[in-house]
C-alpha cells in the first residue's frame, strides 16, 4: 500500500497497480502512512475486503444509482453495471456503478473506490452493524475523504473528482420520448400535437427505430426521408430532435462503421484475438473498444455524421454493454432445448431449460469472454466492465469537443462510472410505471448528486407498463425540478405523452410543464452554481438540518439553497405528511381556489395537495426565483424575474444565468444578480446588484414577513 | 335477467343460467326489476360489461387479494387466480379471484360478482372516473348490497355469503415454515432452536420434500422416518407438524392415488376425453375434478392418510391450478429452439424465442384444453377458473369433517374464491423479502376480510429473496396481530428463522414472539366474534371514522373493536407519522426506557417506534386484553387476564373464549365476560359479568383516564 495526500482532507491508498481509470483529477503527494483510517483490510488470493463497524445510528448515504433508501443501510449493492429492467426491490445492480458513500455517525467520512471492476458493498445486511466492501481485485485506488460536515466531505469528494457535465440551457426544457415514434410524420404529429395542446417542449426523442436495421449513425431514409430537413423544420418549430446512440455496431459488410472497425482494429477481441460477437438490437454486433485511446477517438467523431444533419444532442444507451446473448449461450441453451425433446422432465430439469434461457442475457461468462487494449494490454472486460459506458460516453463527448468545440451539446448515457459526470447526464433507465418508481427515483436524485452526477431525471411516467393520468400528474410534479425532465415509455405501452388522457387530467399537465418553464430561471440558477462549485443540487435535509428526524426524512428533499420538495408519490392520496425542520413558507403555485401560501413553524404537518394544487417550501429567509412561461427555452422572457421570499430577517439571493450554449461559461464569462433584501422597521429594504448582461429589466417581488403579510416590490434593473 | 330479493338490502340479478358457485347462502325472492341499479350495462356476443360513472370522491373497497392500494382506484385488476410468484406493483392477478367491492362516496353500495370466469375491473385506470367490470362470459348472478354505512354492507355482504372458516386456537400460535426443512432431523433441530432460545411456537411447516416425488399423502420415509412417532414427538414437544397438499396428482402406475383417480375417472379431462396432463413439480401429473362431488368426497377422504398419523392441519397448494409446463408448450418451445439453430436471430425472433420457454406456465390456452365433469356435463376449465382452489379446499375440509366431525383442523388455501372463505383461510402467496411487501401486506388485510377471508396472514419476513433483521422484525410487528402469523421462505434464501440473526436481533424477536403470546386472548376473542356475527377483524380507518383525512389513511388499521395499529414498514426509520382521527392512548409494549403511555389528541402524530418499541394504539373508551405469554398456546394461562383501557367516560368489553378445538361454538357454547367500566368522580366502577366456564380468575386493570393518570386495579371473578 502507498499513501498520498491530495488535500488535507483527502488521502490517497494505493493498492497493487491500478488502472488509470481517469476518474479522479487531483494528484497528491506521497506520505507515510501505515494503516488505513476507519477499516479492517483483509487480503485475500485474488481480492481484497474492507470491514468498517457501524454504530448504531450511523447512516451511510451515496452509492448513486441504486436500490433501497437514501441511506443504504440495510441492503446489498454490487457494482457492476447491468442492463436489467426489472428495478425490483432486491436488485443489487443497476445501470451505473458509483462507489461513492459517506458514512455520518460518531465517525464521519467519505471513501470512494476507484476500481472498474465488480465491487460488492454490503451495507449491514448480513450483520445489520457490518460494512463490508469486496472487491474482485487486488489493484485499486482508496480515497478516504474528511470534512466538517456531511455537504463538506461531498464537496471535498466532487473536488476530487473534477466539475460536472454542463448541458446547453435548452436541454432544461421539458423533453418527450418514445420507443419508438416511428417515423417522420408520427413526429412532426407529436409537435403539433404539443401546439395545439399549447404545452411547452424544447425536444423530441428518436428511439432505436430512426437507424437503419438499428446502425449507429444512420437513418432510416423511407421512414425519416429528408432527415436534414426534418431536422431544421422542427428547429424552426422550437423543437430539437435526440437520436439514440447504442453501443453495439452491426456486423454488416459495407456499413462504414463496421469495416472501418474491422478495418482498424478498434473493436473488442476474443480470446484468439478476433472482433468479439454479441447480439443486441440489429442482431450480431462487434464492440467498439472505448478503452482503446485510437477507437474512441474514432467512434466519438462518427457523431459528426448526426450533427452535420443539425442534431446537437444524443442520448448514449446499452453501453454497460447490454448483450442479449452471444453464441456460447444460445447453443448451450438450444442444446439444451434438444436434449429435452420427448422427455418427462422433472422439475429441476425443466427450471434449469428456462433459465439457460431466461439467462441468456448478459452473462459474467460473456463478459469474461471478452477483452480490450489497453496501452498495448489485453485487458478481460469483466475487470474493467464499468469503465465502458463511462467511455463511450467519454468518446462522444471528445467527438463533439472536436466538432464544435465551443458548443454545449446535450450528452447522456444509460451506464455509468464514476469520472463520466464530467462528460455527461445519465437517465435512470428503464424504469416501470410503478408508484414505488417515483420514490425510488426520489431517493436517487440526491446519491447521484453525491457521486458527481448534476444533470440527471428518471423516465417520467415510467418506462415499462402502462401509466394512469393520477401517475403521471404526481410524477411530473417531482420531475418539475430534475435538471432532465423527459417522459419516455416503451412499446407497447400506453401513450403516454401529456395530452393523451383525459380532458382534466391534461390540463393539469398542461398546468405542470407551464410551470415548469416559469420555473427555470431557478432551476438553472442553481444547476450552474453546483456544477461550478462543486456541489449538490439535491440534497437530503440531513444535510442542512442536523435535527434527529430530518436525519431520517427519505421522501423530501432540498432542492437549491432555497427550496424543500415534498412530492405525493401514492395513489390517490390528496395530501401527505412533511417534516419542516424549521420554520417555512408553504407555497401553493396554483391558487384559483383555497389558500396561496401559510407559513408553518417546525414539526410534522399534513399538507393537502390536490392532483392541480402543486406546492413547494420556501426555507426561511431565502428566495425563489420564477420567469414566465413560453413555447420553449429559447423563448423564455427573461426581462422580468418573479421573486417569491419568506423574509422574517434578511436573505440574499445570488442569480447566475449565462448565454446557455457556449462553453463560454468555463472562462467566467456569464450574467449575474445580486439580490440582498432586509425587513427593516419601515418595510423591506431591497439591493440588487447586478454583473455581466443579466436580461432582467424588472423584478417582481412577493415577500412574506414573520407574520405571514406578503408585500409586493418591483424594482427595476438598469 | 331476472331478479330477485334476498333482504331489503340485497337484490340479485340473474344473468343467463348460471353456475351455481355455492358461493352465497342466502335465497331470496324473484322481484319485477327492470334495470340495474347504479350501472350501466352492455352485452356484447360473448361478454358483457357494466359501468359506473364514479364522483371524483369515490373511493372504491375491496377486490381482496390484489396488488395497489385499500382504495383500489386507478388500477385493472383481472379475477383469474394465477400462480405468479413475482408480486410486482403492475401485477392484475393474484392467486384469488374476490370480486366484491364496495363504492364509498356521494353513492354508497357494494356489488358482488358471482361468476367463476375471467372479470376484469378498471377502477379509473383507463379513464380516472369510470369503474368498468367485464365478464368473460354471458352466466352470472349479481348482487347488489347497501347499508347505513360502509361497515353495514360489509356486514350485509357477508350475511349473503355465510360465516367464514374458524381455525383451532392453537392455529393463533406462532408458527414456523421453509422451502423446505428437507428431513426430520432438521424439524428437530428447528424445534430444539425455539425451545433453546426460548421462543414460543405452535407449528412446524413440512413443505413438497416430505413427499415421496412430491405425491401427496405419501411420506418419504428415508428422510422423515417413523413418521407417526416422529409426529407424537413433535405434538408432545408442544408443536404441530403442518404438511402441504398439491393439487397435481402424480401419473405414477402403481400410486393409489393415481390409480384410483384413473380408475374412478376423477381426473380433469383433455378434449378427447383422456385426463389431462400437465406438469408441476412431480413432472407430469393429472389433476382432481374437484367441481365433481364425487371426485372431490373421494380426494377429501385422502387427507385421512395424514390424520391417521396424528396430523391436525394442512395448506393447499398449487390449486389455481399453477402448471408449469404441458406438452404443448414445451414441444412447440423446442421446435422453436431447434428452428433458431444456427440462425442470425434478429432481435424480435430472440425476444419470441426467449418468450416461448418464459411464457410457458400457467398458459392461457392450457387452461382451455381441459374439462370439469359437472352434474354429467363437460366444463372447460377456463370457464369456471377461479372455482379450482375454492373447491379443492372444500373437498379438503368436508373431508376433515367426514374424519372428525367435531374437530376444528387448521385448513388454508393459496387460490381462493369467495365461498371458500367458509372451508379454511388463505395464506397470501408467494411475496418477496421487500419493504414494500409489509404494506401490500397491511393493505390487503382489510380487502380480504370484507370478501370473508378472516384467517389470513402473508409469509411474514417474505418467501422470495433475503430478508435482513430489521425487515424481518418490522414484518413481523405487524403479523403480530394477524391470525395467521407465519414465517415462510423459499429454498435458496437466507435462513429466516427468528433466532438466524445477530444477538440484538434475536431477543427483539423473541420478545416479539412472547408479546403475540401475549395478545392471543384479544386475537382470539375479536376473530372469534367477527367469524360469528359476520364482520370484519382489519377494518380501514373509514369504516369508522368519516373525516376526510380517515378516508384517506391506507397504512395504518383497526384491529377489532378497540386497537389501531400503525407499523413501521420503512427500513432505517426509527418512527413514523400516524393519524388519530380521535383521542387514542399510545402504549407502547416494552417500557424499559422512555415513556410507556402517552394520550394523543386527534391529529397528525410523529410517533418514536424504534426496532425494541412496538407500540398501539387503544381507541378512546375502549378496552384492551393481554394474558402471558407461554411455549405454545395450549400452555396458555388464561387465569390472569391483564386488561389495559383507555377510558376518560365509559367502556365495556364483551369477552369471548371457547375451547377452540371443537365445532361446539356453533352452538353457541362458549365462555365469556362481559365488563363494564365506568369512569365515577370517586374512580372506576368495574362490573364484570360471567357466562360459561371463563378459566380467567382474576383481572388486572390499567386504565387510564382522560387527563393521562393510569389506575390499577385488580378483580377477581368468580
Amino acid at each position: 500500500m502507498k499513501t498520498y495526500r491530495i488535500r488535507d482532507e483527502i488521502v490517497q491508498y494505493r493498492f497493487g497497480e491500478p488502472l488509470n481509470t481517469h476518474s479522479v483529477v487531483l494528484d497528491g503527494k506521497a506520505i507515510e502512512k501505515r494503516e488505513l483510517d476507519y477499516f479492517q483490510f483483509k487480503a485475500a488470493d485474488s481480492n481484497f475486503q474492507l470491514q468498517y463497524k457501524m454504530d448504531k445510528e450511523d447512516i451511510v448515504w451515496g452509492l448513486g444509482e441504486n436500490q433501497r433508501g437514501m441511506n443504504k443501510r440495510g441492503g446489498i449493492y454490487v457494482s457492476y453495471c447491468m442492463d436489467d429492467p426489472h428495478h425490483t426491490p432486491d436488485k443489487k445492480s443497476l445501470y451505473g456503478a458509483h462507489n461513492f458513500f459517506v458514512v455520518d455517525g460518531t465517525e464521519s467520512f467519505g471513501i470512494y473506490i476507484d476500481f472498474p471492476g465488480r465491487v460488492t458493498f454490503d451495507v449491514g445486511f448480513s450483520h445489520k452493524d457490518v460494512l463490508s466492501i469486496e472487491l474482485v481485485g487486488k489493484d485499486a485506488d482508496l480515497y478516504i475523504i474528511k470534512g466538517v460536515n456531511l455537504a463538506q466531505i461531498v464537496r471535498n469528494f466532487l473536488m476530487l473528482i473534477g466539475k460536472s457535465y454542463v448541458p446547453p440551457k435548452w436541454a432544461f426544457g421539458y423533453q418527450q420520448s418514445r420507443w419508438s415514434y416511428p417515423d417522420r410524420k408520427t413526429v412532426e404529429e407529436i409537435a403539433e400535437s404539443f401546439e395545439s395542446y399549447d404545452m411547452p417542449c424544447d425536444a423530441i426523442y428518436l428511439d432505436i427505430d430512426y437507424m437503419e436495421s438499428y446502425k449507429n449513425f444512420t437513418i432510416d431514409k423511407e421512414k425519416f426521408p429528408n432527415f436534414q430537413q426534418f431536422v431544421e423544420n422542427m428547429k424552426e418549430r422550437g423543437l430539437r430532435l435526440i437520436p439514440i446512440i447504442d453501443a453495439g455496431v452491426k456486423i454488416d459488410e459495407g456499413y462504414k462503421v463496421y469495416d472501418e472497425g474491422i478495418e482498424k482494429g478498434y473493436f473488442c477481441t476474443d480470446q484468439n484475438g478476433k472482433p468479439f460477437v454479441g447480439a443486441v438490437w440489429p442482431g450480431r454486433v462487434h464492440f467498439p473498444d472505448f478503452l482503446n485511446p485510437e477507437a474512441r477517438k474514432w467512434f466519438g467523431e462518427k457523431y459528426r455524421e448526426l450533427t452535420d444533419y443539425g442534431i446537437e444532442g444524443f442520448w448514449n444507451d446499452m453501453n454497460e454493454p447490454a448483450i442479449f446473448y452471444t453464441k456460447r449461450g444460445l447453443d448451450h441453451a438450444i442444446q439444451q432445448a434438444k436434449d429435452s425433446e420427448n422427455t418427462n422432465l422433472d422439475i429441476h430439469s425443466f427450471f434449469s431449460l428456462q433459465e439457460a434461457f431466461i439467462g441468456l442475457s448478459n452473462h459474467l461468462k460473456d463478459y469474461q469472454s471478452f477483452y480490450h487494449d489497453i496501452e498495448g494490454k489485453k485487458v478481460n472486460h469483466n475487470q474493467v466492465h464499468n469503465l465502458y459506458g463511462y467511455y463511450m460516453t467519454k468518446a462522444a463527448a471528445e467527438g463533439l469537443e472536436e466538432i464544435n468545440p465551443n458548443k454545449r451539446f446535450l450528452l447522456f448515457s444509460r451506464a455509468s462510472s464514476i469520472g463520466m459526470h464530467r462528460y455527461g447526464g445519465i437517465w435512470t433507465g428503464d424504469n416501470h410505471s410503478w408508484w414505488e418508481h417515483i420514490l425510488l427515483n426520489l431517493k436517487m436524485l440526491p446519491s447521484l448528486n453525491m457521486c458527481g452526477f448534476l444533470y440527471i431525471g428518471a423516465d417520467t411516467g415510467g418506462f415499462s407498463g402502462d401509466t394512469n393520468a393520477q401517475m403521471l400528474i404526481r410524477w411530473m410534479q417531482l420531475s418539475l425540478f430534475t435538471p432532465l425532465f423527459r417522459n419516455h415509455s416503451a412499446m407497447g405501452t400506453r401513450q403516454q405523452e401529456p395530452f393523451a388522457f383525459d380532458e382534466e387530467s391534461v390540463d393539469i399537465m398542461r398546468g405542470l410543464l407551464q410551470l415548469r418553464y416559469k420555473c427555470i430561471p431557478y432551476i438553472y440558477s442553481e444547476y450552474m452554481k453546483a456544477a461550478l462549485k462543486g456541489d449538490m443540487y439535491f440534497a437530503p435535509l440531513a444535510f442542512a438540518y442536523s435535527d434527529k428526524i430530518s436525519r431520517r426524512i427519505e421522501d423530501q428533499l432540498l432542492v437549491g439553497e432555497s427550496l424543500m420538495i415534498a412530492p405525493i408519490y401514492e395513489e390517490n392520496a390528496v395530501g401527505r405528511t412533511v417534516w419542516l425542520p424549521e420554520e417555512m413558507l408553504l407555497w401553493y403555485f396554483e391558487s384559483d381556489e383555497g389558500e396561496k401560501y401559510r407559513i408553518l413553524p417546525q414539526g410534522f404537518h399534513y399538507i393537502e395537495g390536490n392532483l392541480d394544487r402543486p406546492y413547494i417550501f420556501i426555507r426561511k429567509n431565502k428566495l425563489f426565483l420564477m420567469g414566465n412561461s413560453g413555447k420553449n427555452v429559447e423563448e423564455l422572457n427573461a426581462e422580468i424575474l418573479h421573486i417569491i421570499g419568506f423574509i422574517p430577517e434578511q436573505g440574499s439571493y445570488f442569480y447566475y444565468d449565462d448565454d446557455g450554449m457556449s462553453k463560454d461559461y468555463l472562462k467566467g464569462i456569464h450574467d449575474e444578480l445580486n439580490i440582498i433584501i432586509e425587513n427593516k422597521k419601515d418595510g423591506y429594504s431591497i439591493q440588487v446588484e447586478k454583473n455581466g448582461n443579466p436580461e432582467v429589466k424588472e423584478i417582481q417581488f412577493e415577500i412574506v414577513n414573520g407574520w405571514g403579510t406578503l408585500e409586493k416590490k418591483t424594482v427595476q434593473i438598469f
